[in-house]
């Protein structure tokens, strides 16, 4: 059932997450899927063909129950209670240290083993109270805890090599700022890419020529 | 010419240019569609459809000149020398610091002027260089300096008010890390959207359904 929904609706999972939990925490009970197409900026069709990706979520006409929807959501989202994925950074510059505040968050279904970094400086401190290891102890520390996510934030020289050695040693997911395009590498693995200077080249682009 | 570009297209403009930046780098004078198509990722006849959105860029059999081709694509990308657009950060968190590193490069096209926050013991301070003001200073601030991108690394609340007072000042375009989905409230600004959170949780999903 789940493996119908295609790239663009997965990404929108998360954008109605988030507008259901302002809903549920504002005390909204029930909302129809023209209120919630209303608020994503879509329409009320593609609400109810996105949810009917997994099963539905409802009736039509009386319109959706916000805790149970948001509760099916989070469930998609974040798996059942216990099964976080083991998840490693490699990288622990400013970006790395800003990123690792997103991945210690109690609810979004990652666990944070711990940090990589080739600087000896770093090693032995901690990004928001993750050690930093060695990255020369990466190998040894997979083989111990089996770590599935890596979020890869280090500059593009020497990306393509980390990423085929982390694809060697087991890991199947990639939340990737490095400017390597690794599923062009690796069609296999499940990447999400973050190119933030790609993004501020569109909008400059966009804004000299819109 | 330009306005026939679409926005996948528009988004895939800065991969190219990262291919032939490491093309031109690495002494590379000729490049044919079909083997930038391999190294995107793509086939060689969607570059050609990309490159003609454009004016063409070259003629096919004898392949682009990768100089010519990296020039044409940086004056799309970063405007001529000179225009550089008039930026500010507001938000000089973590994110915000790991963020304004990618604003100061030379080379990107943007020139940022200032950082504010709403914490008066970061008031006075520099972020990367840049010189930290109040967001009470905004107004101010912009009707002297006339700045048209804001990049918001500001909490979900207080988001939309602040967006809501910034089109009022004449901003044209914004890098929004941001929860608020401005593009829905502002449909006439340009928005490019970085949801750090919603791609995570995209990848969760991926990697548990996939």
């Amino acid at each position: 059932m789940q493996s119908k929904a295609s790239l663009p609706v997965i990404r929108r999972l998360p954008k109605y997450y988030r507008y259901l939990s302002n809903m549920k925490n504002n005390g909204i009970k029930k909302v129809s899927s023209s209120e919630l197409a209303r608020i994503m900026g879509t329409t009320a069709s593609q609400v109810r063909q996105d949810f009917n990706c997994f099963g539905g979520f409802g009736q039509q006409g009386i319109g959706y129950n916000v805790d149970t929807l948001l509760h099916e959501i989070s469930c998609l989202l974040f798996g059942d209670e216990g099964e976080k994925l083991p998840t490693i950074l490699i990288g622990t510059g400013r970006l790395g240290t800003a990123v690792s505040s997103f991945l210690i968050r109690d609810t979004n279904g990652y666990k944070l083993l711990a940090a990589f970094d080739k600087n000896p400086a770093l090693v032995g401190q901690t990004v928001n109270g993750i050690p930093i290891h060695s990255v020369d102890d990466l190998e040894e520390f997979c083989a111990r805890e089996h770590p599935v996510v890596a979020v890869l934030c280090v500059p593009r020289d020497g990306a393509g090599e980390l990423a085929s050695s982390l694809v060697g040693l087991g890991f199947k997911g990639f939340w990737n700022f490095s400017h390597y395009d690794l599923s062009v590498a690796f069609p296999d693995v499940i990447v999400e890419n973050v190119h933030l200077g790609d993004s501020l080249m569109s909008l400059g682009y966009r804004l000299r020529n819109e």
